[in-house]
């Protein structure tokens, strides 16, 4: 038997491959597909099929490419959308693995058709739900993608799938689902990598509720933000484009030619923030890699060609995060990375970032200063206010960075310093020039006396 | 700067990689190319140029799916041929690589248009010569290519460059040749993997005539055998096929689905030669995957699909080795090989094999036994002939195959016991059912005391 | 939050390594523990604590070997022993790892000491169960080591820790067992990589009892085989040797030195069991590598060094399998294995094998073979008896062997010819004559139409 | 036929396994050196002897370890110092390996007792020179290190060697030296990985000398540094300390414990110039990765424990190049990184960098800024001085900081903005404060209009 969780860090996404005898099946395989081809191959198995939890909104779904490398069948939820490729799956259908069988259960609510599977093992025994974006360990899915409109029937259908189709499995079945910690796709997923029904009935802070009536109201009181490049994925997931079969090589470009393409491009700097600090080049967008998952989408067009700007000769695990979502247009890296910039005699911008203890110096001899804070609202609520501080959440900066001042000097700040780095490479590259980070953030600043309001 | 030798097994084929600051250059890459661009890649330089040295007759070469991968410009030799790709090389036409140059030197002989390449270094001194088929450590490229007709003309055209061009080089210039020991382009090329002018003048057994008639003359008294693929190889190489982004991976198959396959197909069974004797399914080609490279030209066609049986569920190795002489049509392999295919009640045969004591005693025991030595040419000469055996090299089992005995006993004999086995394999699915393969071949017969004639 | 399985195949062996923050905890690591180490180091986690869920008797624990690498403090269970090295856990003890918790549950009955410990995730809620060997997923912990004499006994404290510790944790726990399908120390444990409190209450077959006497009649009405080496294991285990940093690396032997060495040790065979049939060392004992972990405690002494003999030069593997149950006298490896062996014409023995087509035919024709079936008394059970047939389990030929008889032919069955080699090889070593081993074994012999009475 | 040379990146050092049938010898094996072991074992080779061509005073010979590892012979050269393993090898020894020979060559200069290697293939023909640190290409060994009382004698010696030893051998001898370009064992080593004796006959600018007393004059005009560490090196690598088994793996440690044991360590900080320049632990010492090799020796001391902050949680390839040079105390690196102090609310210190364009600016504005040049005298040589700067090189910085102005503000100024930045750590832990570090130093500067004289 073969259990693998593919996890795609930054994004948290969580796929699986399932296999039994020599037949294996991809569940919301991810577009650098090699990894299921590999690890069924290792094992002897042919990946048969393909299963969608539903039409994902946050990553390019590798299914199509996967089915053309392979031969494999795709069984896809939603069907009232009109996919260009596969078959829909219909409730109660039922595939066998070898000697196990997985069966497709309707869980509406995230989006109209979104598909829960179930493994029953060689004993028959209900073993594992791959719950999808309808239940996650702590959390559940949102049911707003559909519009303001539809979020008050569509948190309906979760309730629904929830707690008249998924409890009555049992306590015991293990639940595995598409996300964990960290994802957009849920605001507080828990970071247990997997759950069980009984432990989400018990503890899941969502279906605490005592009707449905309270799930939905509490379901639609808060509107997470959806991020621009959802729009994109939604479009190309029901397309389901041709096989990239390779993961692509980008370019190394000397600092002349990375130059000479950085006037038609967005220059993305994946460095750390202290490097990215000390010397960028002008005008290049900062996202560190690990982060990129997430703000990838709020950040960067995909209009204009992206120009990589790496520690080292090594972009390959960036590329890999940008294809992901679909940012196929990279026009090489810089070769040699800020040395070789600075060997050849390019220019280069320095981001003030300062520590916490001077923040807390320069606090308090100027009061001209202005404090910015990137984090959630959650953040806030969670772990405090700081007084007297202008909030636009760092997924906002691109809609809302004309309310930021530009005569005074405004100091960023996060959790930790990474998300401010980002909102200061925008704000500057903009234009603004009296900006510093506050490094470590929220974090840092607990450990000194300065005032936290909560 | 960027050294680097990229040798294919089997073939004992090099290809080279030389760069320097932000470019490189592929000597006749092959056409599983990825391991170019990984090697560029991590120091950060591209692929600026791919040079042939001349058009390759015993593997598929991967400049054009290497430039349609990279945007690399290819240099050919050769160019009486019509590429269909690339543009031609010229004799004395330079390129430089960062600080360092490379020369195209018209080398003719082995081909018509056989280019070597000068590389000089940062200081401008002549370094290496890359002498593709045109000259070998112990060994010069063959002249037979063009057909007995030109053969004397080759051999001439050769003489002059190496005589002529390659010598007033200098003895100091390091010569890497694009075949090393065990290459089918080189009947006895030596165990060195790099070598000098200097020593090949003074020491490479070709290289020691009094003048350009007893070369030639020597170089057209041996005749080389000539695989049947390498006519493939000459069309595709002109033609330069699509790319192959990726290394298929061939689907496994159950016992039940090979066997429904087997029947139009050819199996290729690429295990021991033990593990082969023991038990194989009925009709299969044994060639061991070391071996793949250069007898697979003799024993596969190109019209058939090929059905794989290897050990464990990886057949990856040999996938490569088969690709690289442009067998693309591979119907997949036996997944759980030949545990499987007997858990499955499958019926296999097996093949007789005797050690060296055995056979002993058998030929004294018994006058009625016949003794099939596929060993080559040469290696009866230097290590001397079986009494009374009937000799036909492996290569030509094949086309020869008639000429060995169904009535008696036939005992198999090559150097070591694996060559034999190939030539059992194919013997016995034609009919053959006296077959004895004899393990440890010369090399364990020379340690027991039976007679060896020489 | 860091959360791996590390799987030992063969013994089917599963250890874990669980950190959050900068610490990490390793439960029931195996001897070669460079895994933990590096597992823990990517993630910037020190390994803080061992733990271990009993005194292991099938596999050479790590625990001080890992202390000793890395400073952790180790807390054994089965406290009544006397450990030479770190300190016995308590019941109830409880341990902090970052923002995690571990708890100590004295679950006594497979050993009188043992332990389980629950992992509480970030937010304090029961998760994961790590439940050593007093429950796997469709078995419980064999409770027969201490002895006949006090197997009630401890049946009746296994009950109490399933019925009465374990199952009030709740349905919805997961669970984590020591062990998987496959290993030694449960008779049949279900295909189910981890399992929930829940769905063993429910579906467990030992547990479905309607009290405690039932389950203790249950369990001490089998009575499953200890591996003699069980006692080796047991006394290590209590003192934890001195670290062993590295693998072992053998020594490449020449077939002289090979055989000149053979006289004083034991040659262990680990290639395929057609490789093995086509020709061996003589007096090799033959276990495939897969099956090391099972039979080498039955098979091999502690007492004569082993030398190996290998597919390829490659006894990494074999030797990490070998060291875990420490067996650390490895002589040496045959370089170039069975085709070096030949080629310097060392003489070698064949085993005869049979397809299930011929096996049919000879028993149908000579009612003078005997049949030897080697399979386990559940085979039988479970798949049916071959009527006439000699019964020696594959574990019990090195005491029972004299029981074979040497007149007859005697064809030997397992279930697929693995374990039919390993007895043949075993018994012609010691004389035996007329062998055959059934290819496939029952599993093929099911689907030719031969007599098997259930 | 085995053959590999083993690059130590940084020292530039060169070692070599060569190997043939079953055995293999490794000349001038490193510290870490396990990689010998895995290469010849997938050869299926066992290393049988050790070859030492000095007693090297750069890196920790590995001879000792692996020859306890292996069972390998040591043989050294420089019999006239007080070995304690191994023994001494002479001229005229010769060594077989499967079908080659090697043959030592006594070739004094570097060290009295120098050997060089040549290797024979099996043909017999001279192959390869394993030339140590006797003749690079472009350069030779330096002959100071017995001190200036016996540098001419040493030269003479090394004048004889090569061309009296070495150059007869033949202008077609391939050579493999001990150092390539970069190594401080050579001044100015050229940039090819091997070379041949009559390119260096011809082209080596130290052998283009009319007699010995040119050769023995130009040998002593220069004086290379010798790092302080040489002596350390000197010294184990006459004892052969006992076998270091594993790499040592460092803790990783919370902010607090490194902040705490700071205090009594010396902090090592390995990252990009930049991410030190924005933020760095107060007091710490900056050395790139990869010019660790170069300048640990001259910053380092032996006595107080290493602290290790790098770039994420992967400090191997750092701890491996501390370990070749035997700084074996290592206390622990800071799990987290940078980003973890900050948040737990640590200070830290930022250092001045500016751009050429920057420094063109300020230089035109104040006449009272200080300018330090920390390149080498050859740089300035070649590259131009840069008038009014202070010279002091880098490696001298420790010894002669006082000489630098701590009234002004000081550019640091190198090749690229590396070494500056070493220099700069090593005075800002000291007290300065108005230090300024220039990006991409010379090379960068010359792009610009700012004065060079030369």
């Amino acid at each position: 038997m073969l259990f693998e969780r593919i996890v795609s860090k930054g994004l948290a996404h969580y796929s699986y491959l399932v296999g039994d005898k020599d037949s294996a099946v991809a569940i919301d395989p991810r577009r650098d597909f090699e990894i299921y081809i590999e690890k069924a191959a290792s094992e002897g198995m042919k990946i048969a099929r393909i299963l969608e939890t539903h039409r994902n909104e946050d990553y390019f779904v590798g299914s199509s490419a996967l089915a053309q490398a392979t031969g494999a069948e795709i069984w896809h939820a939603d069907d009232q959308w009109e996919y260009e490729y596969g078959r829909a799956a219909e409730d109660g259908q039922r595939w066998k693995i070898g000697r196990l069988e997985i069966e497709a259960l309707h869980t509406p609510g995230h989006t109209p058709g979104s598909m829960s599977y179930l493994l029953r093992d060689a004993d028959g025994i209900s073993w594992i739900l791959f719950s999808g974006d309808a239940l996650f360990a702590g959390d559940v899915g949102r049911t707003d993608l559909l519009g303001r409109d539809r979020a008050i029937e569509m948190a309906g259908l979760l309730y629904e799938s929830i707690f008249s189709r998924l409890f009555p499995l049992g306590d015991d079945v293990i639940v595995c689902p598409a996300h964990g910690a960290g994802s957009v796709c849920g605001e507080s997923i828990a970071d247990r990598l997997w759950t069980a029904i009984g432990i989400e009935r018990k503890h899941n802070p969502r279906l605490q509720v005592r009707n449905k009536d309270e799930f939905v109201s509490n379901q639609t009181k808060t509107q997470p933000e959806k991020p621009p490049y959802f729009n994109m994925m939604e479009k190309v997931n029901l397309e389901g484009e041709p096989l990239m079969e390779r993961l692509p090589t980008p370019n190394p470009l000397s600092p002349q030619k990375f130059e000479a393409l950085a006037a038609g491009a967005q220059v993305l700097d994946t460095r750390t923030e202290l490097g990215f600090s000390a010397a960028h080049v002008p005008g290049s967008q900062f996202i560190w890699a690990d982060g990129l998952a997430s703000f990838a989408g709020w950040y960067l067009s995909y209009d204009q060609p992206i120009l990589l700007l790496t520690e080292g000769n090594n972009p390959e695990e960036v590329v890999r995060i940008l294809i992901r979502e679909r940012y196929d247009n990279i026009a090489g890296y810089l070769s040699g990375g800020m040395l070789a910039w600075h060997m050849s005699g390019k220019d280069s911008r320095s981001l003030k970032t300062v520590t916490v203890q001077e923040f807390c110096r320069a606090i308090d001899q100027s009061h001209e200063a202005a404090v910015l804070d990137v984090r959630s609202d959650e953040e806030l609520l969670r772990n405090g206010r700081i007084s007297g501080a202008q909030h636009i959440h760092v997924t906002q900066i691109p809609e809302r960075h004309k309310e930021v001042s530009r005569d005074q000097e405004v100091y960023i700040f996060c959790g930790s310093g990474m998300r401010s780095t980002i909102a200061a490479s925008y704000l500057e590259a903009r234009g603004w020039e009296n900006l510093a980070v506050i490094l470590g953030g929220l974090s840092g600043w607990k450990s000194v006396k300065c005032p936290v309001v909560r």
